[in-house]
């Protein structure tokens, strides 16, 4: 297994050195590569992702990405620069974030009930594709646009995944997440998608919410959803929502996934580079640690995924989580955790 | 006072009754005219707004909305035909939509802290601006589009009006929401607006929060927030989640105002018409009677509309909140505390 590594800015490259050690536990042979791509770089050589360090990615099985952006940099270079760059030029279409409330876990609900989600994002089009512009800038009349580009190829892709995805579950729910009321051409071809792909699925049942709404719903009853499906914008929206909703970014992973596997897919803790927080032992790196799970799962490591899961459901429910440890004593008490799990299972 | 009412579908006509009931104690000679728009008259006639009857409509000093929407009329065909037209037609640019957890009240938040903050979210533009499409419809080569417009003129306006609110409250703060590192034109425009206008308020703290993030602080810390200004759609999905956190849409009022009163300004609950509960005295008219209140305080009646909400306080402080009462109940009430809080003023 080769993993390229981009630990990147601020608690980045504290949360990744966990998250390869508890990787060792179950893969010791993986090879991994550093990258140094992040703040330092740029402001060093103004470079965000040379192409030869990206055709350099593409070799590898998988990345594994910390977090990117830093106050000294201005907003928006180092996000569109380097971290939307790669989830485009790798073609990570499905944005995949599992939120799940973990027992013992205190998120700001009074009464959750019983949340286990999969958000299914779309991640290459959508108010992301950087189609835009400011006419007539700095008068009084000036205009900004920015287009929203939906592609019946790329919406049908990830609705197909996200349907496959139900079709695994217990529950086997999908919901449509749009705001087709508004947005009528997009929430069109959304829709006419999601009846389509549907009718290869009759087992699983289809739900549809707008964008408004279900933000209510994810406070008020988040344990009506199974999977939900949605656009880019809306995506990223309501798993930052539902991430809170289930604990914290703290513990929110995701992965970039490009379904085909033409190119590696990539994963990250849904968690910036916290730079206020940064190497100070203080971030909790369970994140990048459920992000490492979903790495060896989608690269077909189902036991070791499962195993490294269900060690951070142990060490959650059981955790003091007041004061759940440093970084590095969250990242042992993980890693032991995987290790005798590994034990017990061979 | 001439008010043109819009009773509306669903649970609208219900809640308007009481509202009208509430007003009828504070200004017992207001003027009410009633408009049967919505899906009756568009099933009978295929009526959205006339022009004579939006000519009609500007003639009244304010409007007053109950809830536009059933499940027998196409999704879209109201929402834009009708209630969207009214705001472009009227220049709405600010809508305002207060956040307040009321005393008694109890939201879905464990520990959810003093909330009290305000929404401006623009009203005339932003995805909301009609302008998209479809191209190769029904093959699998469709795009759809979604065309964001922003203008300097459209955003000044409702950021001046935001940084005029935080002026006259307490704590004079002001949070723009975005999400500038992505939409970097749009972004780049509300930006520069904001600060430039803020040049004009020096005792107005300002904030920056990306979208995404804030959700997640609405619900893990909501006191935060003061004055909100942001966009069409983002204000659509924040001030929903608003509601929830502030106890529901039950209770969520809000105003489509044209600040520079060339047109009357819309009031109507956040709320929608509750298809599966209306004509059963089950909906809570609570939103529809704040929304009296934020038209009051706009036509200049403000010791009418502080009295409303003072009353609204009081009930919700007292009532029991798991049976508050069948929608004629709790607007008899609350036109009660009216009528006594005014006998005691005067
Ligand atoms: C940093 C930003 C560009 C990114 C996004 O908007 O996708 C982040 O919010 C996320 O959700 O991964
Ligand atoms: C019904 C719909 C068009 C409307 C909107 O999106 O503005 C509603 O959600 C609202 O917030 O008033």
């Amino acid at each position: 297994m080769r993993l390229a590594v981009i630990p990147g800015d601020g608690i980045g490259p504290e949360v990744v050195a966990e998250a390869l050690k508890v990787l060792a536990e179950v893969i010791p042979n993986a090879e991994t590569t550093n990258y140094d791509l992040g703040a330092t770089r740029w402001h060093a050589t103004g470079e965000l992702l040379p192409e030869s360090v990206l055709g350099e990615l593409r070799q590898h099985d998988a990345i594994l990405l910390g977090a990117v952006g830093d106050p000294s940099v201005p907003s928006g270079i180092l996000e569109r620069g380097l971290l939307l760059r790669l989830r485009f030029e790798l073609d990570h279409h499905v944005n995949l974030r599992p939120g799940r409330l973990y027992p013992g876990v205190r998120g700001p609900l009074a009464d959750p009930g019983d949340v286990d989600m999969v958000v299914v994002r779309e991640g290459t089009e959508g108010p992301y594709a950087g189609n835009g512009g400011l006419l007539r800038k700095d008068t009084e009349h000036e205009i900004a646009t920015e287009v929203s580009v939906n592609t019946a190829f790329g919406i049908r892709r990830v609705v197909a995944d996200a349907f496959n995805r139900a079709e695994e579950r217990p529950r086997k729910h999908l919901t449509l997440v749009h705001k087709t009321n508004v947005l009528e051409h997009a929430g069109s071809l959304w829709s006419r998608i999601v009846e389509e792909v549907s009718l290869e699925h009759p087992d699983v049942t289809v739900a549809y919410s707008h964008v408004d709404a279900a933000t209510i719903h994810l406070v008020t009853d988040p344990s009506r959803f199974d999977v939900l499906v949605t656009d880019n914008l809306f995506g990223d929206i309501i798993t930052d929502l539902v991430a809170a909703v289930t604990g914290g970014i703290g513990l929110a992973a995701s992965g970039n996934l490009d379904i085909t596997r033409r190119n590696p897919s990539m994963f990250e803790p849904v968690h910036g580079s916290a730079p206020d927080i940064a190497g100070q032992n203080l971030a909790d790196p369970t994140a990048a640690v459920l992000s490492v799970s979903l790495l060896l799962d989608h690269l077909g490591e189902k036991e070791a995924a499962r195993r490294i899961e269900a060690s951070v459901a142990f060490d959650l429910a059981t955790r003091d989580q007041a004061s759940p440890g440093t970084t590095q004593a969250i990242g042992d008490r993980l890693a032991a955790l995987v290790s005798s799990n590994s034990r017990q299972a061979s």
